[in-house]
């Protein structure tokens, strides 16, 4: 990444249990919200296996191509938690008993609960940074590019939290929502001119049902303020000129 | 796919909305769940930018890895959707005005309601057949092994149920659930070996907290019923030599 290069981050879900239908995944939404805050925009996520195949090869393609990569999942003590071993896999170093990650394990637990299955959450790929766990001391990791986070939804916010201000963000996206009781198809046209005026912003459209009511969330989003704020007034007048009552939201 | 090969499936989730943390996707977790019920494994999902390039890109290399890829999101009227236009561009035809589309969007939209913005929603790949849209009309559609789907949850939800009698399932997985109020770390040794035990099952291991109890749910899942009787069995036991009652959920 240079200077004229804006960051980017891919996210990688790891588990069977949200390819089954089991669990809902909710870290992808968190993590997209809080780095494009940090003007580090999310181009993809991929949701994948607790196999090593499949995570080394989606670690490998996603930290040649993006500024970062954040896992999420399989950091644990039991036999399908095989991130750890993949990552370091993926890089070529050895998996290692880490002393800085037993001694956080032995804040936590006491002696005779500090079993050889929790002492696996101090196997660490060799040359990684620990990511502080605030919640149950066990660490996430970062080597090179790839921050490595557990799956519990606090758990991995808390540490989150923590390693943010390492992240060398771009400028931020400024987004508005202008909402409407209207529906997508009376305004494509006008707004699909306003899009090719103004592309310097992005336009999405999002319908929505509220109260039984059809609307569309129409949202602005760029680095550019100004254009932005030229954008989102564009969207308001269309919305008038059509008849219906521009929601800023 | 031949007889002795199950089937498989991909899901690729297209929209920025999802990419910026603005929407919590909701249709993996269905898709999932529903294909897993009919012997279908979700094996990787991936959530991509609404971009020509990256919507090509990832049904290229899905449709070629698995028996079945369900898209979501960008088939609707307005500039932002071109899941349609990027599926005809991977399969190399032309995206037509489609007939047979156009009579469905007749019978839902009055005349002079019937512009040129919704009649985009009757632009379909040459070749593809048309998927019913109980909700509102305008169609999916399946070309080859692809079926694309709108991002709207109710009404990607009610056009899956329309297809799914089309899809050549597996046998279909059968999945027990044992829980108990233990830890992950307490357990994982024994649930070790009875997983290395018992290697025709997939045993995952979730850990959760209910009303401030840490607990840990243990799934059992294979297409072999007797082998998950035998696994989910050793589970049980297993957790009442630990001292913790098994729950089945």
């Amino acid at each position: 990444m240079n200077a004229t290069t804006p960051p980017t981050a891919a996210v990688i879900v790891i588990g069977n249990e949200v390819l089954s239908g089991r669990t809902q995944d909710r870290n992808l939404v968190f993590l997209a919200e809080r780095l494009a805050a940090l003007g580090i925009p999310v181009m993809e996520a991929r949701v994948i296996r607790d196999e090593e195949a499949a995570i080394i090869a989606a670690v490998d393609i996603c930290r040649a191509t993006y500024t970062y990569v954040f896992t999420t999942g399989g950091i644990g003590p039991t036999h399908d938690d095989i991130t750890s071993a993949a990552i370091a896999r993926a890089f070529g170093v050895p998996l290692l008993r880490d002393p800085r990650a037993v001694g956080l394990l032995q804040q936590h637990y006491a002696t005779d609960q500090l079993n050889e299955a929790r002492l696996k959450m101090a196997n660490i790929p060799q040359g990684a940074d620990l990511l502080d766990n605030p919640v149950s001391r066990a660490p996430g990791f970062r080597l090179g590019n790839v921050f490595v986070l557990p799956g519990v939804p606090a758990i991995m916010r808390a540490m989150f939290d923590g390693l943010a201000p390492t992240l060398k963000g771009g400028p931020p996206v400024i987004a508005r929502t202008i909402s409407a009781f209207t529906t997508e198809g009376a305004i494509a046209q006008p707004l699909g001119e306003i899009q090719a005026e103004h592309p310097a912003v992005e336009i999405g459209s999002y319908p929505f049902v509220r109260a039984g009511r059809l609307g569309v969330s129409l949202v602005v989003r760029a680095t550019d303020g100004a254009a932005v704020a030229a954008a989102a007034q564009a969207v308001s007048a269309m919305l008038i000129q059509a008849g219906a009552e521009p929601i800023e939201e």
